[in-house]
């Protein structure tokens, strides 16, 4: 089976399927599919944990006996576990179809691992947010947890994939997630050499000038692991130029890149750089969406609305969410086009969020006085112009993300963005969607919604306006453009183009074509100065 | 008189003034040469402002009828210039070289230039530190404080540049400085075609991505700007390509670009992007530390030292110095290796910075609890480890750098740094200088200073101990390298190679070779949309 040959129109899954009939798919990720948790009787439930990606691996999920490894995050995560032979969790328990394993850490290592290395640093890192003058500070603290927290973690992943490997004797596919796993792929190299690696990063990936601000030795270590991959994968051409021009001018190691091509050589072994969007699963959403209790919502929005227009909101409580600038923005076009006044609403229909820290609870409080200060600008006796509801309530964003006229998606920085994707698929009005150039998913809709920087308030008041006074031809035809934008680009695709990826690297590794290069050169002179 | 023939090792100032005999250059800068103010008995005096500018531009201001444009910053200014013949202040006043003139503009419109746009959003920028969940936020006050203000003062320093030009009716030379005047080139050119200009930018330059956090109208004004220049200018060639890629990847104007031979091309006028880092005076600070103060504080400083090596910071309390890292990478120096204790000292000799402000007194206050804090814990009867003095005082200054065993230089982000550059010439003991890989003088001093990365303060801690343990050879060898380094970049160097740049810009005017390119596309689409 070659899928190569194979065109992403015409490919279907079962193609796919056949190909991976003699392989074993192995994913890894920080969090798993499911998080196990103790429901009110005693009972331990599932519950659903990285949903986007276990519905965008769904093809290598099913039927291939594939194995996802994750990081138990509860207690009954381990309890559960012990509970099946070999520690695999059948998964969906009532029609199994692939196996969890979950990673045992202690807490402390997960804790280095997770929240002080992963997201202190290179989650702000990879969205230029960095804070210059404060922190990070990188003390021997902070090399501890590196050395027994992310470089840790990443082996004890690499260990445990290494044992399935081992174990099934399969021609193994190895699909890595994000920055947490950066240096995983080192450590199943050397011990695995003919495996096919796949790396997706799921946030940004910055400029090298930026990316200097890391220490040489930890950004070494994060491109070694990176290049020990056959394909490391992005969501945009943007992060995949990024990336090859951060091993273009890398300082710690020596490199052949060749950027139009989306290759680097090291050490004569060869990784390619890719870029495929993630989509969702948009029949699975508009069986969701036939749900009576999302009518329910729905009639309770339109209610609350009455013939106004609708703007709209979905987001987490977070701050590169920018939701205070995108009630900035709404307040100007409020002062400045009065025209408008009792004829919108903004429905803000908002997930808590991380509320044991400070930083959160305290954006979650300004949002709500900024809410209260619009309505008592502007507000009147029948008019409240915003309609706030912080809740955890997906079935209620599905009701506005089918009702809005006009979605307002406007984070500082942002890996891809589903919320747009997923109001794409599920409106009934041709609703327009303002999107923020740094999303990622702003690549995918450029010519199908209106673009804006997040910085600039004044732009998003315009847009707001703009989307409001659209004739309903023009509504339509972007609308459209919008939906077959997102349904044309499935999660099949994605896995598709991933597989294409490694099928690609494997035949170039058995050609042996890969350039010789000189040498390994001596290391950065600074690091051996004396 | 061929500039471009000259070798800069053998030309002359007197070559230089030779070209200029018949043009007139003229200088425009926010901060002007001196600021005039009222001592104690009432007596109008000037004191010392852009300094550095003033030494690295002699060649130019020596007897060639120079002007010098700069906004007025005290009343003493304007009343100063009020008592001259057309408002032109002969400078130095004993020994009439050129002539300084005064912008005044009202307080509101300076306000929003200066602090509004060009140092909360446009020096942030520069430096990679906008705080993309809190600042800034364009709304229509920043709108406003760029057009009647930043754009305004812009327009303001261009008519005063033109008048002076129409007055003389020499060929004019415009030297325009720093990120304040990125606007000021396009209203020159639109009246004065045949000027010659040349920009320099004093602080770093960022990546194409990372600029995209600026509205497209702003990009695109300030890119109009730059390239209305016959010439922009940066300290190292790494800021010179982000400006160049900035320009490739430029989605707002239609723009040519040669990156090797830094050509830039914009409806038919050819732009030179140069790198030349700018130097200090190091003659000038030799009679200037041969001043019997500075043997005094030597004397001082010895004494306070004793025997033990000198460790030493000469800075602003400014939050990009650093200097608390700096601090913290002290105490880990002391902490791995107390075989050191008693036998090092830090002085930290400050300047006073910004007191109005907040967080500038926060920083200053964290400062000596942390030095507090370090003598408490490692502290003898005899010994002090950190010496702080928080003083405006030069002369001090000069004496710490001729006496230094280890200078500390770790800014997080600063455009040159010539506190290196004055530390290279002064020093008498071999000292050898640690430096941030962030600054400017980097480039220049590869190889003769220990980098670290100003984030990781476990290198610095190492860096330090390098430092104090490197033989006395090494030492020699490292410390001379550093001077010939910075006294073979002199002044007049750096003046020459923008003089040759124009000129070598003159010719490729005059030949009419620039490549012709396909007609100007619209505006990008979401600046039009409706």
């Amino acid at each position: 089976m070659e899928l190569d040959q194979l065109k992403p129109e015409t490919a279907t899954p079962r193609q796919v399927r056949q190909y991976l009939r003699d392989k074993l798919v192995v994913i890894a990720s920080n969090r798993g599919p499911v998080e196990f948790r103790r429901v009110e009787n005693g009972i331990i439930k599932p519950f659903r944990g990285a949903g986007g990606l276990v519905s965008a691996m769904s093809t290598a999920l099913t039927a291939t006996d594939a194995v996802w490894i994750s990081v138990a995050r509860t207690r009954e995560d381990v309890i559960t576990a012990l509970a099946y032979p070999k520690r695999r969790i059948p998964m969906p328990l009532e029609n199994p179809q692939y196996f969890l394993r979950f990673l045992v850490t202690d807490k402390r290592e997960f804790h280095l691992y997770y929240n002080v290395v992963s997201n202190s640093v290179l989650w702000y890192l990879n969205h230029y947010m960095l804070d210059l003058t404060g922190n990070p500070c990188f003390d021997d603290e902070f090399h501890t947890a590196w050395k027994e927290g992310y470089r840790k973690v990443n082996r004890l992943f690499a260990d445990e994939i290494v044992k399935e490997v081992r174990a099934q004797g399969k021609k193994p596919l190895i699909f890595l997630q994000d920055y947490h796993l950066y240096l995983c792929a080192s450590h199943i190299r050397s011990r695995l050499p003919e495996a096919l690696i796949h790396h997706f990063t799921h946030s940004p990936w910055v400029e090298p000038d930026y990316l200097k601000f890391l220490p040489t030795g930890y950004r070494r270590e994060i491109l070694e692991g990176m290049l020990s991959c056959d394909v490391v994968g992005f969501h945009t051409r943007q992060y995949a130029e990024n990336f090859l021009r951060c091993c273009e001018e890398s300082d710690v190691l020596h490199l052949k890149v060749d950027s139009k091509r989306g290759m680097v050589v090291r050490d004569g072994r060869l990784t390619f750089v890719r870029h495929y969007p993630i989509s969702i699963d948009h029949e699975a959403l508009e069986k969701l969406a036939m749900r009576p209790e999302v009518e329910l919502h729905r009639k309770r929005l339109r209610k609350i609305a009455g013939e106004r227009k609708i703007l709209l909101r979905v987001d987490r409580v977070e701050p590169t969410k920018n939701i205070l600038r995108g009630l900035k923005a709404y307040r100007l076009f409020l002062r400045h086009h009065p025209e408008w006044h009792e004829k919108v609403i903004f429905f803000h229909f908002l997930y808590p969020s991380r509320q044991e820290l400070h930083e959160y609870r305290n954006l979650r409080r300004e949002i709500e006085e900024e809410v209260h200060s619009i309505n008592r600008e502007f507000g009147t006796l029948e008019w409240d112009p915003v309609y706030l509801e912080i809740e955890d309530n997906y079935l209620r964003s599905i009701a506005g993300l089918m009702e809005f006229d006009v979605l307002v998606v406007n984070p500082v920085m942002d890996g891809m963005n589903l919320v747009a994707k997923e109001g794409a698929v599920l409106n009934r009005k041709n609703g327009i969607i303002i999107i923020s150039t740094r999303a990622g998913v702003w690549g995918e809709l450029k010519g199908a919604a209106i673009p804006v920087n997040p910085l600039d308030v004044m732009e998003l008041a315009e847009a707001m306006r703009t989307a409001l006074r659209m004739g309903e031809r023009r509504k339509k035809a972007l609308s459209r453009k919008a939906r077959q934008v997102v349904e044309s680009n499935t999660s099949f695709n994605w896995f598709l183009q991933q597989m294409r990826a490694l099928q690609r690297a494997e035949k170039e590794r058995g050609k042996g074509t890969v350039p010789e290069e000189p040498p390994v050169p001596p290391l950065p002179r600074y690091e051996h100065f004396d």
